[in-house]
């Protein structure tokens, strides 16, 4: 009796976070942190069950580009990693943008918006492609335009902005997208398990992984709550990688103009990258494996094994989390006084 | 006490259907059928719910295009009616399609597919658009490279298909999405339940417009189950339409080279119509009593008034149903074998 007792113990132990102790777990709780489960408060913009709502209609929604065919939803794919496999965005009339669109999974934790950062926030990054002429082609006075005339619209940022005089505004529908974006959470992926006091969660080679994410010095421009997306960095701080990969783009600099912000980037979220294929801002690079051998060049200046890539990107595959449940709106019809759409 | 009773019975009678005699109701009867909650039994192709949900996830699967950026979903959006509010239909490259795209919700009960019917049923349509140069511009040898790339497919195709030796086929694909696509039906709209008794569905003006739909003659090309979809008519019997609405497409004589089938289209299904602007087969005309209008000229010989037509608007906006409740697939990720998508 004495015997199963002990052994009972010895079974339960790990479940309840005892070996938490475990010296890889306590170094790993130095750089990361789980994901919450839900969004942060967000600054000048409560969250609401009708303007998150409102929020997801505007995301679906293709009638906010000129051609109303392009929608949030053609980039930030919530089908795949919130995110286009496309190294480049394409956008109004089958245009390039010049970089990758990053995923809006978890982007709400992110420090700034954009590859540089120039959009403090999700509010003020839902204005950028609405209006970029190689994305979705639209003005502020053609989507106000638009959204005023379907009702159902109206009513709807009515109940989103109970306090507005004027709801159907440009900024509005930025607040309400933000809102919808903010709940776009990935939870409970094995490293946050792991981190949560779940030794169990990763198994041996993703251990191996995660102690050369760390120890190589991966963690260091890729940890926190996103696994990254908290700083700027110049991307080949070492060794510069190939034109391919840089694409001619001086990143940051362009936002700050600023010589010591030339080639300088935001970090990347590393949350579900194995779904965000390609990688760097210039899409450049399609392997995950090689994408993290060109980091060791460029950013740490250790040519990684094939085997020690290989780990990491064992390690990476952790990261992917809960895709968030999304039931696809039911939009408005168009009516007579709707814009109609630009061809090209 | 007698007359409350009898005051009770009067009241209750009509949503008893014992009006049902009512003598509009009869009629309408002899024209329209109910959509029935569900698919009905697919020839060759038995419904099940592992094939239902790989059929979605291959409705918004954007890798099945030659670009990786255009899904069954990007032209039949089942967030708007299942069709895409452009005039024709935009495509690979910005291409613009000849036609303009049907919608996708209710299509199982159309006789066939196309506006000239040239598939016979939903998974003969499913090969074509995949495979067209101005549509998604693939092929199926890479059809069927990019779905056994990823592991999850490969899985989903096995369970689906649990007879097959080979389950990854570009047929069986068409299968799949054949059988998603008949689950998507939108039943319960105000004339369902007018025909199934409640006569207290439609209101004095939409009884109006149903008595004037049938009376001038429109009921004769827009009836069964799907108010159209059940045969091919020569459009501008009467009066031909303009050259703009014409958009000199010969029609189902592009497929028959039967000089009697020119400008012959199968009349279009009017369930959810006030969702799928705009209208024809050119996507020339974006007011619904516009297309109202014209249709009494071209096909029954008698220019209806804008009292009239405004009326028969109305009862059209009752043929909308509840929209199929979508929940957004997680597809898989691309992996190393994955094709790389086509810019251009």
């Amino acid at each position: 009796m004495k015997k199963i007792v002990v052994l009972l113990v010895l079974c339960l132990l790990p479940s309840l976070g005892v070996f938490a102790g475990d010296s890889l777990m306590k170094e790993a709780r130095q750089y990361f942190k789980p994901i919450p489960f839900g969004p942060p408060e967000i600054k000048d913009n409560p969250l609401t069950v009708e303007k998150i709502e409102l929020g997801k209609m505007l995301f679906f929604e293709p009638r906010l580009s000129s051609s109303q065919w392009i929608s949030c939803n053609s980039c930030h794919n919530l089908a795949m990693g919130g995110a286009d496999y496309q190294e480049t965005a394409v956008g109004h009339g089958w245009q390039r943008g010049p970089r990758n669109s990053p995923t809006v999974l978890n982007a709400v934790y992110n420090v700034a918006q954009f590859w540089d950062g120039r959009a403090k926030d999700l509010k003020e990054q839902a204005k950028g492609p609405v209006q970029a002429s190689v994305e979705m082609n639209n003005t502020p006075e053609k989507v106000i335009e638009t959204l005023k005339s379907m009702p159902e619209y109206v009513e709807m940022f009515k109940k989103a902005f109970p306090m507005d005089k004027d709801p159907v505004t440009f900024d509005n529908m930025a607040k309400a997208i933000e809102a919808f974006e903010a709940t776009l959470i990935t939870p409970n992926c094995k490293l946050d398990k792991f981190l949560r006091g779940d030794e169990t969660a990763l198994n041996g080679d993703e251990r191996k992984g995660l102690k050369l994410f760390i120890s190589k010095g991966c963690a260091d421009c890729h940890g926190g709550i996103n696994i990254g997306g908290d700083d700027y960095y110049t991307f080949g701080v070492e060794k510069k990688p190939s034109d391919k990969v840089m694409a001619g783009d001086k990143g940051r600099a362009k936002v700050t103009h600023a010589k010591d912000d030339e080639f300088s980037f935001r970090s990347p979220s590393l949350r579900n990258v194995e779904l965000t294929a390609p990688y760097f801002h210039s899409g450049a690079v399609w392997s995950l494996k090689e994408a993290v051998k060109i980091m060791g060049d460029a950013q740490l200046g250790e040519t990684l094994t094939d085997e020690e890539a290989e780990y990491i990107v064992k390690f990476l595959k952790t990261l992917t989390g809960e895709q968030p449940k999304i039931t696809l709106p039911v939009l408005p019809p168009s009516t007579d006084k709707t814009p109609k759409p630009v061809k090209r």
